[in-house]
């Protein structure tokens, strides 16, 4: 198999953790994030900032999360973040978060991004920079 | 029809607008929970402290958000929560987030609730404040 | 007394309380903020966007906060946001927080603001369009 | 000198960038937070939760912070948190983070925190736990 895969790992902060004692299930897209972040430093041309620096910006247009297990506070946990192909002018990325210290599934999910020029226009075709991304990653 | 709803208001902060200039996709997700919270006031019974208070809690165990338009700093926007009836143990919400100044849509979701006792064990059964919200307020 | 004064009210969201059923202490820099931008709709000129299509930038250079009371889920409290004068080339505020229920101050805090340009270079002089305000505004 | 201190790596996060292109200010505080959780792991029993367990809360009192220089997306930093030993019933913390790349100082602060037992009642004395804490860090 070929999947484009990174991992990375997060610690839960105190202010992450809502009075029912368990991470607030909105911060769950500030992990999936930083999977996105982590996998454009491996693979490098996917960051935000790489893409803005292309001319383009890549805002996320479909996100679903699914929660299988609370984290609690100081838990450290590991983002999978898998690249899925597609031929669209889209990135597609599938998460899975796993607690680090018995490897609980403790919350899966999936982003689809799209392109824009810099004055926010969609773009139907891929950018350049990201054929030549894909060119360079992809098999 | 008679489904549950409510509208709620949301102004944007400066610091939910990231360096793309518009919202930061994760917001969405607080605003979403304003819209829960702001339902729970109309039809009492709903809220997270009044489930809590009830002995019970209700994570949310699905998220799906869709994007349709950027929000900005100090826009405007009406969060449109409905509740989405089912005979399950559990709380579904549908959202809908519209730009007040021109009535675009600029988010939809959806979220999905079940119940755990306040040791966390998933409830099977709806707890009996729930079938009794039920009764109240559906038909 | 010719001070400058805003008030605007904020409600507790449940993403804001902590595991200790308090809010948690770093979200009352929102509050902060909220108050600010409340002060720059009453006064027009001083919020964020305002400063920024001047051409200017005006970081946070200076923040004290004490917290007095601790506000729970969905308290509603008052952010009363006061200009303080200074010739120097800085925007100050001092900030109260009362919780609406009993008035009982919960947070008293300050900020200073310096000006950048848009490069980021620090501005010794005030600019043109702040001298401006503060002829109009005070006094 | 004595002081116990502690270092820990921050890494911006996309989220935590304002639309200055600068880490939002209010962020900051949650880099101190991390800063006094590690010192907690480091020197063990002041941690949130240790407290907790001992049956006491020690909320933040007075939060003070001076930004020098603005972090940017991507950017690393270290927190230095000292403790700032006190005879009083408080912790005090100081604070200073750096950039990595530099070592520049970007921001600076402190904090005081006083105890409460779990029904929020103001603690006089240092409870028995931080008393021995004390007694096993300081000399």
């Amino acid at each position: 198999m070929n999947a484009l895969c990174n991992e990375t790992r997060v610690r839960v902060r105190f202010s992450e953790v809502d009075s029912m004692f368990v991470v607030w299930h909105g911060e769950y897209v500030r992990y999936f994030e930083d999977g996105r972040e982590s996998f454009g430093l491996q693979y490098p041309g996917l960051g935000y900032m790489d893409i803005y620096q292309s001319g383009y910006m890549a805002p996320v247009v479909e996100l679903d999360v699914r929660y299988k297990f609370p984290l609690r506070c100081n838990d450290e946990a590991v983002v999978r973040t898998r690249y899925v192909e597609t031929a669209a002018a889209k990135i597609c990325f599938e998460y899975e978060i796993r607690r680090v210290e018995d490897g609980i599934v403790v919350a899966v999910g999936r982003s689809t991004q799209v392109f824009t020029d810099s004055r926010g226009e969609l773009q139907l075709y891929s950018p350049v920079f990201y054929q030549e991304w894909k060119k360079r990653w992809l098999k």
